[in-house]
């Protein structure tokens, strides 16, 4: 398929990667600054434009891939030339329907994307929605190129896979942080055969079976120890007592 | 190397199929129920006690794995008989101290552990200590016969050790459960490729560096509706809250 590409961040330059070697072809990409857009237009071999009123109308699909602030302004500007090809975002949280043309969808691909680091495609579940039967059959194509793992689910059922990705995602690392912070010393790389570990056990059990430590089994003396540790700590303090009693409270 | 067991648990469990596999003796087990001591001596041909003032003398060494708030007491109800040899205990949290012998120390296996699961001892960072010299080293030959990363730790470092594990891994785990309480009909399963590579990226950069989703970015439209969709959740309202704040405070 012939490809737009709107933003050029770690979510599109990882899925722009992923559809360039699957031999899709990616015609122009719009980044807001020239340096993102030339970077991506060398990757992609594709011509690059930071005017969002110079976007080209022969591709057959537009991805936006932008922050959420910005989206439906941007889909806004390029509906004003374009109004008959499929628009379609990639944002978790976002609904499809912030998009203002009657061909419409969403292909979420749920992971955490660095532009440092190259993740695998293939393995990462993507989720798909459209307004019509057609453009649905088309993303799922469009997504099956590319990943094993592709789902139809709409934007209601998204936002509760959008919340549960920032808690099993972007907390989870937040509390590798916090657990860095407490080494005091010690090199963070002790810690990751234990993390490797906590993840691994979930492909196995539930996470309510896969509970360890001081909180599941109430150790009041450790808790109370451990958080007279955080006493020049109020934040994380706070945070562990939360978190401790929140893991008490799910096993009542 | 000659061992007895007091504790039958997960730690126990594991830690001792380590030890037998290396060819080390473990002449006896105790724990205060007759199963779990019987399950315990028949993995590892030892014999088993309920009796706490029945452990064999011949040994030389004593492994005390079992409940902090247990620890003291059962060691000195040993240490009534037993005076001259070295009594070892393995948890995270409690200094060396609590053992009431003159040979004592510590090895500490930081991992968790579950009885259903196999865990590869090999690879588990194991912390070593000692009131001797001697000890220490026997401690430490002891400690690389089943793992290759043996390191000395005093019982201050080793507090500040278990306070990490306690977010990397209680904490992580609860966050898994957490996002699995939203999915809201939605199979865990799709969110293991996420959690994979949550734990992959910090083998690669800092967890900083690899922060992602809404809080790090401050998006507070996405912010403000994934709150409201927990209003009904208040415990996990507070705690999606203080994390939020946390990850972007850590920021500034």
């Amino acid at each position: 398929m012939k490809i737009v590409f709107i933003g050029s961040g770690n979510l599109a330059t990882n899925l722009g990667k992923a559809l360039y070697r699957a031999g899709h072809e990616i015609l122009q990409v719009y980044s807001r600054t020239a340096e993102n857009a030339d970077d991506f237009a060398e990757l992609f071999e594709c011509s690059a434009t930071t005017d969002i009123y110079n976007i080209r109308c022969d591709a057959d699909i537009y991805i936006f891939s932008v922050k959420d602030s910005v989206l439906e302004r941007l889909a806004n500007c390029v509906a004003d030339s374009i109004t008959d090809k499929l628009f379609v975002h990639t944002a978790g949280s976002m609904p499809m329907d912030v998009l203002p043309v009657k061909r419409r969808g969403v292909l979420y691909p749920m992971q955490t994307f660095s532009k440092r680091r190259e993740v695998d495609f293939s393995v990462i579940p993507t989720f798909v929605e459209a307004e019509n039967e057609d453009d649905l059959q088309l993303l799922k194509t469009l997504a099956e190129s590319i990943t094993e793992s592709v789902y139809v689910l709409d934007s209601e059922k998204r936002k509760n896979l959008h919340l549960s990705a920032v808690f099993c995602c972007n907390f989870v690392n937040h509390c590798y942080r916090l657990g860095e912070k407490v080494l005091d010393g010690i090199p963070f790389s002790v810690m990751l055969p234990l993390i490797d570990e906590t993840a691994r056990k979930v492909h196995e059990m539930t996470p309510s079976d896969a509970q360890t430590g001081p909180a599941i089994r109430w150790d009041e003396n450790v808790i109370e120890n451990q958080m007279m540790m955080l006493d020049n700590k109020p934040e994380m303090k706070t945070i562990y007592e939360q978190l401790s009693k929140s893991i008490h409270n799910d096993k009542l």
